[in-house]
């Protein structure tokens, strides 16, 4: 075969930045974990209909068919219809659902998992992306103090890594919707989808699409986008929308939300979440609080996500909830670009066993179980080249010590400074900085 | 919408069941880590070509395609010809081909990662599992003592759990192919895959299809079935095949290298790896050294890899392998069905702060944070309930201790024992079994 070469928007990291990946999905799981998230996973696979229930992504996803799917497989609507989940909310939804009678209520579940979308690869949107989500859902109401938490355990996850501090910025759907109903827009989910796309289009295109697609008015589109301009850290947002002049129950109702999320978030953690009334989200499962995860610096959001009341719904059963998405390939993808992450070395092992010669492969391998047994991660020499080359290999792999069996004594070299010391493998111990590699800022 | 129903083939677990395979694979992550394995992903699909190119499985791979590819995408033969890869070997060989000149060999990989087949499910076979492979690749050659290794790695991995020790049984393509080609049977290839099937279709079924497939004899059946049924755990093995009476150089170059393989694990690991000549593997990119996992007490193996000297071949480059896969979803499948491994809690939460009234919230998320900022997995009662029903609902999500703030001071009550006594959220700390759930055999 010939050399093969990347696919576009499938991005595959090398052993160094997959080693920070790693560590930085186990930061987050921790933090996930402390707040009592429970872990979930579930299939790549939602069936079609389920995917195309909801949100403006039906065109972006993938269909899975069998390669040699026969005659018999064209009836088999199981096989036939399967798509890869865009999100994990979805899919989350449909679990809830399919198992409730064995969930306990509020249910806490955190997810760290791959999703697909079949869109044009550009900057930060991907083929291929891992999410890390947290999501609160319970049985026929879920109080609104889940908004808060949800927020702010992602913001704590990301605040453990070493990036600058994250702001989430909110905003309430009931705020945009009922804005526009009072206004009289012919439209308002038009009007939504619209306004959503103001970091893209810019205020001209926004109003240029609000006329065409919402039905607004020169003077609705211009509201509309007086409402999106309001941004601010304490209440003072809800002054702002009322000088506007409209008025409507669900703009009141969104209001009052709104400001409690903004302040109980303030009080819990100052500065963190802020009221950004330009926050819509594509997607048309969202109900209530939304949001979007800045990282100061970049244009690109690095998460999202909101309430959701009504996905997860069967009959008289309802399972309204709130989740934070945080786009782990995304995030990497940028601070990889900018040089912002690096690891103390690109490999597990913290010692190579030097091997004299081939027949002493057994007694390095004792040596490496000693240590090992002891949590050092330890590796024998793959060859008994002279020394000179297998403390080359030690180096090129970034392994930090070489270990020296010997007749009188072995010995460890620290092959950084050079220093050697006589030792014994049921007693060393390195450095606690050199036991594991280390994540560190660019 | 009605209620979601499971997809044949694709295993959802609920969350202690999640929590128990997260520790699995925590724990397979470590060994594998403490190895000197680096951690790698690699994306989810591949060219269509590069999964069809060996092996048996071209009609178990599920193809993808955008669902409103358009006219323009007809020819985007990038998009039309993806494929989710069936295993991680031929997704890794692939990876090392085309980033070869940014990696150190020999290079130690561990992946733990989902594969796809489309087959038919039934006992221990999904369409989607979770995959543990360590390889090992090598430039140009690669040393047999890396054979030996990696079952030796997998084993110990595999002995840190709850469960039975495994044996992993050994046998060497090489024999194989050489006694066929000795005996003169006329097609080894076609005989090797017969051989395979041996657990599935006994020896009748076996000899049946040597004659028809590999154009064996009656008598060269006979002693196809004859080889596969030597299994030694000491060196005996080789002369039993002698007293087959077949020679053949490919043979004696087989037999010489699982000796040595059998021999150096024993002298590590005694008992662990056992030759079997039985074991083929159905894959095509097998060329020396092949495994399978036993698990006392089931016939299906839960994991298996083996040599491959040409999968990662370019031109006049080459990167000899080999490695060894764990089922992590197949063991699982099978340990939940004979309820052989159980978690202490199905949460990560070990400590409830219970609410006296709605308006405690800000101080009860305060007791939270001082807990988790030491580690403790916390989480605020959802609701200012009365305290008996706030315990419940600990009780029921398996949580062991919860909090009550107080004017006078806080207390903590152990609700399995009952036990209560007064805490300080900064200094407060549960004995060391209760800080995470715990993973115990059945």
């Amino acid at each position: 075969m010939t050399r093969p070469t990347p696919l576009s928007g499938f991005p595959e990291w090398l052993p160094p930045q997959r080693m920070i990946e790693q560590q930085v999905v186990d930061h987050l799981r921790h933090t996930f974990e402390l707040h009592g998230f429970a872990p979930l996973q579930t299939r790549a696979v939602e069936p079609l209909d389920q995917l195309l229930r909801k949100g403006e992504t039906s065109k972006e996803v993938y269909v899975l068919r069998r390669l040699q799917a026969g005659d018999t497989e064209a009836s088999d609507t199981e096989t036939s219809a399967l798509g890869l989940h865009f999100d994990l909310t979805v899919p989350f939804a449909r679990y809830v659902l399919e198992h409730a009678g064995r969930l306990q209520f509020p249910f806490r579940r955190y997810q760290i998992q791959q999703a697909w979308r079949g869109e044009r690869p550009q900057e930060g949107r991907y083929r291929e992306f891992l999410q890390a989500d947290i999501d609160v859902v319970d049985r026929d109401a879920l109080a609104l103090h889940h908004d808060v938490e949800v927020a702010l355990a992602a913001a704590e996850a990301l605040a453990g890594l070493p990036i600058p501090p994250v702001r989430i910025r909110t905003n309430n759907r009931k705020v945009c919707e009922g804005f526009y109903r009072g206004l009289g827009v012919p439209d308002p989910e038009a009007a939504l989808r619209a306004v959503d796309k103001l970091d893209k289009i810019g205020p001209g295109g926004v109003a240029a699409l609000l006329t065409e697609t919402a039905g607004a008015s020169e003077a609705q589109a211009k509201a509309c986008l007086a409402l999106a301009e309001i941004s601010t850290a304490d209440l003072s947002f809800t002054d702002q929308v009322r000088a506007l002049g409209i008025t409507d129950p669900l703009l009141d109702e969104g209001l009052a939300e709104l400001s409690t999320v903004v302040e109980s978030a303030a009080a819990a953690a100052p500065g963190v979440v802020v009221a950004d009334l330009s926050i819509a989200r594509g997607l048309d499962y969202y109900t209530g609080t939304v949001y979007e995860i800045a990282l100061p610096g970049q244009g690109l959001s690095i998460g999202a996500g909101g309430r959701y009341d009504n996905l997860a719904t069967a009959g008289t059963e309802r399972y309204p909830g709130v989740g934070i998405s945080i786009g782990v390939t995304r995030t990497l993808g940028l601070l990889f670009g900018a040089d912002k992450l690096s690891i103390s070395r690109p490999v597990p092992t913290c010692v190579l066993v030097a091997l004299p010669a081939e027949a002493d492969r057994p007694a390095a391998d004792r040596v490496a179980a000693a240590l090992r047994r002891r949590g050092i991660p330890t590796e024998v020499s793959p060859s008994a080249a002279r020394y000179g080359k297998q403390i080359r290999y030690a180096e090129r792999r970034g392994i930090p010590y070489v270990w020296f069996p010997g007749a009188a004594g072995d010995e460890v070299k620290d092959i950084r400074s050079g220093a050697q010391e006589p030792a014994d493998a049921a007693t060393w111990t390195p450095p606690p900085e050199d036991l594991q590699p280390r994540l560190s800022g660019g």
